[in-house]
Order: structure tokens, then C-alpha cells, then sequence
């Protein structure tokens, strides 16, 4: 097919399949003509992807580049590439400053998550996730105004979210191709947040309701 | 107490506490002389409740009002009271406007979605819940980005998320005091909402290690 088409096909306008070929986030068609290259399914797999990285998943093109590197190199595994994805998407924590004393609670704090959900739940995740961050901001928040945080509580929640994350990794693994499966990685830990977070809401408001007094 | 025992012993300043009286967030403490005036433990439990609801909650002064208005109101229960706090927590949902296509397409989605958890899984949710429309929304954004999203689907994440809020709301039943619990409701709604994405994220991690290919 040629630009107009992918264009239209993709959803990205003719200025931004452009843009996208200028950063080398979209691989180069096929030259038919001094003027005219013809694209496949395999561009419009990666055009989806690139928007996917870039809009839903607020990527920088340099981050984008980085995904679109690891997807392509041999020496990563599929779990390896996904995980680079996941890995780049926001929100990303600013940790304290080494050497401060918020750095050593910070430390402390996050090696003791790491060894409930590593060693006592044996999660399979990496020392550096940085999802692991964001956990261990979250819970010196709810700490330093006052809420007590439980092993107890961190483990319901962790094994109550398993399943949901089962269920989903289930969705990924249909996409065969690396391009689809790591554009749903994105879409699924993107776009799924608010759902999961307003129907918490609604099973609260439901929870109380029958509780009703 | 004086004013400087009960800035102290809250952690919020005596500006602020000043302000918080003159925009009759904090009721008056009992007058001891023309200027000096005598709070109690209910003035630092109201104090805590005013920061969660401004601070944690991002809440206008005027929401907060609201909020301490019905908690005070025999008219409501506990139920609606708590109820009052948490549809007044962000995100807002912006939905369309009124007789556009957008507006239909929103309303038809909403129902379906109301009639699923309501009729189908029995939860006992209101009407105006804002949470229907930050549901309502996340999933025509995935749908405009082409991502199905089926009946299935939702119904597990229900399922899924029902035994969380079950345990979140006992938590927030150990404090009989309706201000302890409205600033419950506000902590858990608000700040575990990291700790659940977060975890996710790490499941998912665990999960695609196991699968590892």
C-alpha cells in the first residue's frame, strides 16, 4: 500500500507516518519508485505500536526508540521486551537523593516490599522495577500522614491483584507477533488503570450499602 | 489545649489551623478569655479530617464544607455520609454535552455498564456514582483506540475487586467515629490507589516470568 493509505488505515495522519519515518520509529518502505515506497501489515502493525507508545503510553520518541531497539534485538526474550515497555511507562518516582537521610528510609522500606513480595510470595520481579518505587513512595505517604501500613494489608492486596494480572498476561500472550504484544502490554497497564481504580469505588460504595446502618 | 498545643500535636500550622477556623472548617474552641481559646480531641480529630479531605483529597474548601456539612447532618447515615466524601474525590469526569452523538454514545455505554454491576452482579450503586462516569469513559477511550472491551472482562476485574473493598471497608468500620472514618474513606480511596496500580504492575511482572519464553 502506499503513505495515503497506511494513513488512513492507521488512523496517523500523513504528517506523522512522515515524522515517524524521519525518527527511524517506523522502518522505511519499499522504494518502487525515486518518489513512491509501498508499505505492508507489518508497517501498520508498527505504526499502531509507535502511536500506542507515544500517545497512551506518554513516551518520549528517544523511550519509544528504546522499546522499538529491544523489540528488534536478538538478544532479548519476549518477556525481556515487554518488559522494557512496561518499564518506560509513566509514572515514573523520583527517588531522595543518595547520601540523605529519606534515602536510607527509602531503601529500607523498599528492600522490605521486595523480600515480602520476592521471598515470601516469590514474585518473579526484578531488583530495579520500577513499579517497585512507586510501591515504596506510596507507602512512606501513607506513613508520614499517619497511616499505618501492615505486611498483612500489602499481601491481600498482592494476592487479591494475581489473578487480575493471570487474566491479563492471558489477553497478551493471543498476540503471537512482538509489535501487537507489547502495544497491548501498553494498552492493558495504560488504559485499564482507571477501570480498575472506579470499579474499586463502586465495590466500595456496594460494600457499604449492604452494610448500610 | 491551646491553639500552639493543637498545632503541634496535628502537625498542621498554626496559620493554618487559624485559617481552617475562619472558613469554618474547624468549629470554635471554647472561649477561656477574650483571646485565648481551649480545643479538645475533637477539634485535632476534625483537624486530621480537614488536611485528609484538602491535602490527600485535593478537595476545593468549599467541597470540604460539603463534606463536614453532611457528616454532621442527622438526615444522613453513616452510609451516605462517607458516601458524600468519596463522590467528591478526583479524578471528575468531564461527559459530553448534552445532545451530541458523543453524549448518546455515553449514556448507551453508561447503561450497559450500570446494568452489569447493578442488575447483573447485584451491586447496589447509585445512579449518579461519578465512578460510572471514569468507568464510562476509560472504556470508550480504549474502544476509540480500538481495544475491545467485553462483558467478560469487566465482570472478572468486578469480581476480582469486590473482596479488596471488602477488606478496605472493615478497616474503615474500626473507627465508629464518623470523622475518623470519613478521613478513612479519603486515605483508602485516595492513597492506596498507587499501592493497587503498582502492585499490578509487579504481578504482571511475575507473571510473564513464569511464562517466560
Amino acid at each position: 500500500m502506499q503513505l495515503s493509505e497506511l494513513s488512513e488505515r492507521s488512523g496517523v495522519s500523513v504528517a506523522s507516518v512522515k515524522y515517524y519515518l524521519r525518527e527511524g520509529l517506523l522502518q522505511p518502505g519499499a522504494a518502487v519508485s525515486a518518489r513512491r515506497s509501498e508499505y505492508d501489515e507489518d508497517h501498520l502493525r508498527r505504526l499502531r505500536l509507535v502511536r500506542a507508545l507515544l500517545t497512551v503510553g506518554g513516551m518520549s520518541v528517544a523511550q519509544a526508540r528504546d522499546v522499538l531497539a529491544a523489540a528488534q534485538d536478538p538478544a532479548f526474550d519476549r518477556h525481556s521486551r515487554l518488559g522494557v515497555a512496561q518499564y518506560l511507562l509513566p509514572p515514573r518516582v523520583t527517588t531522595p537523593p543518595a547520601g540523605t537521610p529519606e534515602a536510607a528510609a527509602w531503601q529500607e522500606r523498599r528492600a522490605e516490599v521486595l523480600a515480602l513480595l520476592r521471598d515470601e510470595l516469590g514474585w518473579r520481579i526484578h531488583d530495579g522495577a520500577p513499579a517497585l518505587d512507586a510501591l515504596t513512595e506510596a507507602l512512606l505517604t501513607l506513613n508520614s500522614l499517619g497511616y499505618a501500613t501492615t505486611e498483612g494489608t500489602l499481601r491481600d492486596y498482592a494476592n487479591a491483584l494475581h489473578p487480575i494480572a493471570e487474566a491479563e498476561l492471558d489477553v497478551i500472550d493471543e498476540h503471537p507477533a512482538i509489535d501487537e504484544a507489547i502495544e497491548a502490554v501498553v494498552a492493558y497497564t495504560v488504559l485499564y488503570e482507571p477501570v480498575l481504580l472506579s470499579l474499586r469505588r463502586l465495590a466500595h460504595e456496594d460494600v457499604s450499602a449492604r452494610r448500610r446502618r
